[in-house]
């Protein structure tokens, strides 16, 4: 069934299931599509687009389920398309056969986009498309459609790189307050601290969503490679002359619209303030993140301990174990084991760690393990305080993502690939 | 043969005619393409459009039939994923078949647009591309993957509209002077007169091609709906007082970006413009055009001119026929003769006339037909000195639109209508 | 003693009085006064504003001693340029006498401005200065100089408006929440329901103190005119839509520089205001103030209230006394109190309430007065939960002003007047 | 007769020799003095400053004479308060004094200021009192008080600098061609040249005159000092590479505003410039001018020459005198003849040259002569084709500067010197 004669049936029918909104938007979808697209009226993509924002619940389920089934290309035309092409790979066979393919939905998102805010309810749009995802899977083929275009529209290119502080608007500070995924931002008294002189935080913006963030990074200027994340988020933390540092410490990233899921920013963005950070400091050697391990503890409630470590270790059983002198022995366990992880556990030939994946993919050094570097509750409970310092030197880059990407190896300081040797489990490991 | 192996050849033979500069840029796009997206150097996308910059014209083409020949898909795999996604019209089936689909030089245009100046590089190899196309028809899949792009990147929801007046920066105003197509502009003091208080010139512009016009239109605010253009042009014509204007004229309207060809934005600019005039001035009424009549001219030589209609127009033979008197029944003739051009004569069931077709398909009403509106050497040459108005009521706009897509209706004015119907050809054709 | 000799015995005696700060930022003085003033260093103002701001309170005692002291004019070379100005008034002698009469100290902060920040550390210096001059009364004249400087730098001219809102930078929001004079804010969410879209908010700004507000006022669009405080207030009152606004509340205006102190900006400020909503909001008929009666209480402790009246006004001592139910005599009591505090009370020719005097000196009318408009703490202590609305009639503030001014007439509606009229000290006054 | 009795016989009187439009803005002018300076109306202020740019050359001649003679303080006003601050020089008696020597006319002034435009009509107003001061003695007094208000408004702290490129505005631009006063801009094309990547261009501007450049200078890159000015001006001369440039030479400085003529803006402006360049090219070293020598012909004329010199110098009447071969012995007389011009010519203790002046009193050095520095008719005619380079060592500035003003002596390089001693006049002088 074609989308008009299917429009008519839900157009006709008082008995439909479909909703009266359900059915006006996909009438207006249908508007959209009948004008040749170069006379589209930005009115009628505008309402069009009002009425995609004003779709409660069910009504959404409703019209995703109308543009998988009813938008998606026949699979009989394709297959003719395509033998066609095969028997004849000329430009015109060639044309007809990409405007086979091309499901008609991608035209309708594209016109949707031409009315002011088309951009930022497409977004939207996808972030509720992949809430419910899991329930509707043949919903796919509509997001495949729509970070298709969003990768395109979002392209690099298109988005600048602006610094952010106090003399930011309101309107987009109040957004990392809200957005911060990493490091949760204690209102504005807390925010204004972490834009102080000696910090800088930047983020990418897109010219149609001029008020939302599409990622953002913090960065502290310190003298040394920051240890503990406890200082830097304390309100209290006297300020740092920058001329001073000799280090920029990269200590929260956060990816800020669900809706642009998988479309990866981070690495962009660190390379790009790496650049614009040696212009403004020449002095600057060095450029980290101290970064947390999300998943060492989970791993390690499954590590298969030996010998005296297993009852060191049920020891964090206690929440309150680190507090007061924690032995000597647990203390060397922890970091061999937490090294152990982040060098040789895998998942297929990958780190398990995920955020060891983002900055050793991007080419980073895993240098440093610190201890209580973040005592936080949940820095306690994911990762037994331990937090890593990841090293970005620019000249490497390059030779360290590939290393990682071809030969899959992490590549980790001395320190780290000893402590990661010194493991009981390396041990056991070589037998 | 794979792009890789391809590249193999390409390298290693030193007879190869492909030259140096080709292979090397070649090179640089397969690396591009060797990446993961979301790793792409930006060294890598400057360096590549570095070299695409410093082609020449040779080199160029070598480029493009490389680009053709080996970046587009196989028609094997393609039928391949055809039939499976016709068998099982999965979205996993579906998905493997689009990017089967999906000719690989559409990535590498997608990386080099990663890089500062992407864009505009891209914008200016498809004019280069244009150019050529003619003598070499298989670059036409290229085009049809740089069409692709660009008009996804350039739509309307990524342009803004901008005036342009005498505080705009010099960059942008020499560029109206050398791109202006309808009535030329003569150096900086012909620009100026153009943008006093008495006119509007706008333009729309695209983020990443700051001081690049895409298409702008020159208004002239007047009282009582301009017949002639040479007043217009004239920079010593008085300054007229917008306050008691009630037309505003479009006089000319232009398209700057030849590597955009084909992707129309005069429809959306008139009517923003529109919009926005009315808003400035509420006391405006009417919106009309002040057009030339290009090929008038030329459809009159071969017109079935009959009685003493031949003789009279054979006087514009002799190119002082204007000046002076011109005989009354002459002026008569030529002016039913051009109504009945831009009413009734028709390529297919379009009219003839390429500028009538632009304003009719916008929805516009053809409303009069002015003697001696444009008395410049080209004026006289295509369209024996004629010039045309079209209207734009806002509030018919849709519904014209409509009956001439539709009915294929050529919307005129009562008075044009009648000396449409008044001319000779008009009663042969009822015979 | 001239300044010079005055320097040399401050840098040569070890055992002055006057300390090292203070006698080197009288060095770096001097130092500017010596050059020509064309061929000023910037470092040298630069360096004696460092100076200046690095003073402590005891050497910016002694350095306002010395500017006092040392910088006026002599009264003997005054006298005497005066006498020849008498005896020959030609341009020359003018001139002389203006040069005579101008004290060196101005030059010095002419010559300060000219580094980057000498604006707002002249600002501050003069609100420094006030802080001191009640102790020393012989400072004055450094404020007189101060003053002509300043209010011919902050002429209005000189001044912009900008609308303040969510967009705003943040450094200036925090100024907003910290200036704050009238109601003050409670952080930032009290903040941004004030920059709502019924709201509006206004302030004036200077080119060299750029995140500096001078002054600013706060806008409440609402539907009828507002009689009471607290919902304006109130985070959670729920948002109107500014369509169907017919009034402009103008709840809170305050002073932000205390450095500026006698250098009138608010009738200014409501003008513009007024002219601005009125192109924003056709439809917006009335502009009023919501305003407080900050010392009606005061005046009513000495009032000689007689019969009845005292007895009841004493309830008031009980803090409680509006809760529950207020007597109705009382309520018209204190109205008819009010409206005659208004009205008829006086400090020398003018009213007594130094809020009246602004608002009638603006050319605005006394309209109503509210029971109960302000139930916070303050304003029940300092005017018995009373409050007014001021009217700004545009066409009529001019006659308005002048009548106020010329025949010292407070111009109130007929129902206040009536109020006024039945207030048994009215009666009592005629007797 | 003060102010208001004159204005009665002003308005009063039908025979009166001052015309309508005189008495009509002296009469807004009282009344802007009549209003309270905090409520001076901007509609008034307005309607005054329409007025003045609405008078012819003889009303405003009037309106001169109106300000000169009667808003002057009144002599014996103002030695009753000298004696009175003579007898007790309290701060009250001060302020008495210093409010009866001000003329009302700068509190005109200073209102006008208050509306839209008010500076710029001010700033032009000055310009036309210049004009006529030579036959009008007595305007000087109102030169006095312009002077001292444009003065501190155009306090350097208030300017702002800006580079001046292809991307400025051309309402600025078309100001650049107008007003440069050194070496002509002949046309956009002309002006673009001296935009391009090989060049700079800087002004100050003001924030109430945003489209009118102060002072401006043009700037080349260039690799050794440059010594002809000639190919700097010429269009069709190559671009260099910035990146190689180890001067930056001044060839020409403007000063745009005749109505702030006596404000002295150049100083200020190349220390600014010369700072700026060094942040933005670290490898450039030497910052130096190509000057004109505008009157060395003109007192060459009057030399006393000797011998055979004075026959060789005659040669200079022939205008083609430089066409060809010039004799060595020509050229050496003429090289040694300007050099003692330059450090031996005196008017009064000051260099005779105004070029020279103005560089060696900012604390440049002489530097060299340059022969056929410039061969246009002007500056074959002003200086026999000479230039001179003066060089600014920012580390010798202020030395220079003091030794110029306290010594007055003329910092000359080795080489000048020699010439100027080798000089036959010098000769002379010994004797």
């Amino acid at each position: 069934m074609n989308p008009a004669s299917f429009l008519r049936k839900l157009l006709g029918g008082g008995q439909s299931a479909v909703e009266r909104r359900t059915r006006e938007l996909v009438g207006l979808c249908e508007a959209l599509l009948a004008e040749r697209g170069e006379y589209t009226s930005t009115a009628l993509a505008r309402d069009a687009l009002a009425a995609c924002q004003g779709l409660d619940e069910r009504s959404r389920e409703d019209f995703f389920d109308v543009l998988a089934r009813h938008y998606s290309p026949s699979p009989e035309a394709v297959s003719r398309a395509a033998a066609e092409y095969q028997a004849d790979p000329s430009p015109a066979n060639f044309a007809r056969l990409q405007e086979t393919v091309e499901p008609p939905r991608q035209e309708i998102f594209r016109r949707l986009n031409m009315a002011p805010g088309g951009t930022a309810t497409l977004v939207e749009m996808r972030s509720q498309l992949l809430k419910g995802m899991k329930a509707h899977a043949h919903w796919r083929v509509i997001d495949y459609d729509l970070m298709h275009l969003l990768r395109s529209w979002f392209n690099r290119g298109f988005l600048r790189l602006e610094r952010i502080d106090w003399r930011t608007s309101a309107i987009v500070l109040e957004k990392l307050i809200q957005y911060e995924a990493v490091h949760a931002i204690q209102g504005w008294r807390d925010l204004r601290r972490r834009l102080e002189s000696d910090r800088r935080c930047f983020a990418f913006f897109h010219p149609q969503l001029p008020d939302e963030p599409i990622i953002f990074i913090e960065v502290a200027l310190s003298r040394g490679m920051s240890a503990q994340v406890q200082p830097l988020l304390d309100i209290r933390t006297q300020l740092a002359d920058p001329a001073n540092a000799d280090c920029a410490m990269f200590y929260s990233i956060t990816n800020c619209q669900e809706g642009l899921r998988g479309i990866s920013f981070g690495n962009q963005l660190i390379k790009q303030v790496v650049e614009d950070l040696k212009d403004e400091f020449p002095h600057i050697k060095r450029f980290a993140t101290l970064s947390p391990i999300p998943n060492f503890r989970r791993w390690l409630d499954s590590a298969p301990l030996e010998g005296d470590d297993a009852p060191l270790v049920a020891r964090l059983a206690d929440p309150a174990w680190h507090l007061g002198e924690v032995p000597e022995p647990l203390q060397t366990l922890l970091m061999r084991l937490c090294a152990y992880y982040l060098v040789r556990a895998k998942s297929g030939l990958e780190p398990l760690d995920p955020v060891a994946r983002f900055h050793l993919g991007n080419g980073a050094v895993l240098e440093r393990l610190n201890w209580m570097g973040d005592v936080s509750e949940q820095g306690m409970q994911r990762s037994a305080g331990l937090m890593v310092n990841y090293v970005y030197w620019l000249d490497e880059l390059e030779k360290n993502h590939e290393r990682y990407f071809r030969d899959h190896d992490v590549v980790a300081s001395p320190a780290v690939e000893r402590l990661a040797r010194e493991c009981s489990l390396a041990d056991s490991q070589k037998t």
